[in-house]
């Protein structure tokens, strides 16, 4: 084997993407001393997406101080990439973790979120890319324009930051000192929900309860946001009613789109172009993701079916090792996945196969590796 | 793939190893229609194994009525193959399960097992093979030698048929009957234990509690066997005191020894030179075996180390598919396994996952033939 590359999902509350790739690093070059080997911890939006670009590319870490959930001061962080890309997680400034035990999605801001971009514009990045996964507000994305200098003003002219209760009250939008600010910059969205913005599977209908919204709350922030795609059809003619994916994280999908001309992109094919992937995978012999787990959402969106539709492509193998894997795989090898090896060894509980999923994962892919060598001559 | 071996053990407790064969047969038929397939349930001398011999070889089921462990008439059955060697399970005259709720050791008797010698020898069987697994007795295989002809004299001439507790009264024996029955015919036992007929790791302490005996009876029956192992010495010339094995079955692996010249056999190496499992392997590419659990103990006289020892000489790779692994598989790399596969696909206990079990090995089955047909261009 000339060249192999490692690029696992996190094992979701149990192993860090890192985590498994240095695992599964250690049992390739036992093996394959001589093997170049990749090892990528992968994302697809989620928490630790910063970390696992800075991981695959290099760049630094920037912490900066920004107004929270609840406008209080709160130290948060993003990555900048050799490019001068910006990577930004939504959840770093409006995350449900610094809401601590205040769920009260309706008066949560997403102003902080515009603050980290004006920083990264400030430090001179022209592409940033933000993720939208786990927030705690449901602003539809207001709080970061009024941070970026979008002027909301109220039906007496008052000009205010909307949280979720007061969308209602947005009479008037103006975007020209945002659009001024964001002028050659182009900011794109990591977003793999197609929820739309209002309705039954609306940002508010879905998300909102686990954010700790009642029913009657819920019928507020509903409202609110239809109220505000009404006036930003008005205002700046952007139509969100009926995009997929404005949903997301609190309508902040939609407002990514109307307030900074942001596209919704899949997070794992966003995270591949950037790391530019495929010319990684010139004289690769072989490819090995993972994950926590396989089941149908694994093959819609998420970073085994992305890498599996290039690696599927470009004709490389890709093997999958993974915790459980939940019904069957067929899936899994028509999206191009040439097998699926689940780490368990012993039939006992999630409880107990924690304990030990480092050592069974190092012992599968041991034993893939002397398959490999064994079977497949050509490694 | 022009030719594949199937001859797993079963998945004790819930996979028998024809069904286990079954399931393994249809995935590899489903991705290699050309393939030659050998399916061959293994035994290595437990329940099952009269079945796996006739399944390999074919051959016919003799139905007859013989002694049960206490005297009793019993349906028993063993079996003729094509070349006229019997294969016989102790067990099916003199088993644990024939003894119902009475397990009362030091009264029962292995006469049913020397009927059924008698009965294949009368077929005129010149070869008969002997598993020794499962018995409820611990008569030393008095009984069944008595069966055949030998004659046991009590102190004041009277003969008997010792059982455990009447071992110490046994004056003189005399074989001349029995040798002239057993001339010219072969005998040989399937013995995996290598314990002695008498002391701390002998007969009695280790085997006979789990048949029914309190310490007390523990310590008659030992006396037992030893006076026996004295008479055997002074009368017939025969040393099985310190022979390994001895202790099988209630001491019916001396027995055995001394009343049939029995070689103790190892029970798969017994099953694999029956069925000719090397010539067998001749043009072979792919083996495949397995059993329930993979420990310490599976690479210590079993199938799949059995197994593994043939294959390994003869250069053929050899996988191992398992309900469970315990502990690293490392003993059996050592001993010629090329790699090894669990079954479980999900953390759950074995309870729910023996319920899945038949699928999941399906299922693990169709992954593999998928990685080999991509990795090993050679099938």
């Amino acid at each position: 084997m000339k060249k192999c590359i490692l690029i696992p999902d996190s094992f979701k509350g149990n192993i860090p993407a890192a985590e498994v790739c240095a695992i599964m690093q250690r049992a390739v070059q036992m093996h394959f001393p001589q093997a170049e080997i990749c090892a990528v911890p992968a994302a697809d939006g989620g928490e630790g997406t910063v970390d696992a670009f800075l991981q695959a590319l290099g760049g630094q870490k920037v912490s900066l101080s920004v107004k929270g959930p609840f406008f209080e001061e709160l130290p948060a962080f993003y990555g900048i990439l050799p490019d001068r890309t910006a990577v930004i997680e939504m959840a770093a400034a409006a995350g449900l973790p610094q809401t601590g035990n205040r769920k009260c999605v309706e008066q949560a801001t997403t102003f902080g979120v515009g603050q980290m971009l004006q920083h990264a514009i400030a430090q001179g990045c022209r592409k940033i890319i933000l993720t939208l996964g786990g927030s705690a507000t449901n602003d539809g994305g207001c709080g970061a324009a009024a941070a970026m200098g979008a002027v909301f003003q109220k039906a007496d002219g008052t000009p205010f930051v909307p949280v979720g209760e007061t969308l209602g009250q947005i009479a008037k939008i103006d975007l020209s000192a945002l659009h001024k600010k964001t002028e050659g910059v182009q900011i794109c969205a990591m977003c793999d929900v197609t929820n739309p913005l209002c309705g039954k599977n609306g940002a508010a209908a879905v998300f909102a309860p686990q954010k700790g919204a009642n029913a009657e709350v819920v019928g507020l922030l509903d409202r609110g946001l239809h109220h505000l795609a009404e006036v930003l059809q008005r205002d700046c003619k952007v139509d969100i009613l009926s995009l997929p994916g404005a949903g997301a994280a609190g309508g902040m999908g939609g407002g990514m789109v109307a307030f900074f001309g942001s596209p919704l992109q899949s997070g794992i094919e966003t995270f591949l172009d950037t790391i530019r992937f495929d010319e990684l995978l010139h004289g690769t012999d072989l490819v090995f993701t993972g994950e926590g787990k396989l089941d149908s959402q694994s093959l819609g969106g998420k970073v085994i079916s992305g890498v599996a539709r290039r690696t599927k492509r470009a004709g490389i193998p890709l093997i999958a090792v993974v915790g459980d894997i939940e019904g069957t795989t067929a899936q899994a090898y028509d999206a191009g996945v040439s097998a699926v090896f689940s780490i368990n060894r012993t039939a006992v509980p999630f409880r107990l196969a924690k304990q030990r999923s480092r050592a069974d994962l190092f012992l599968t892919m041991d034993n893939l590796m002397r398959f490999l060598k064994r079977f497949a001559p050509q490694f």
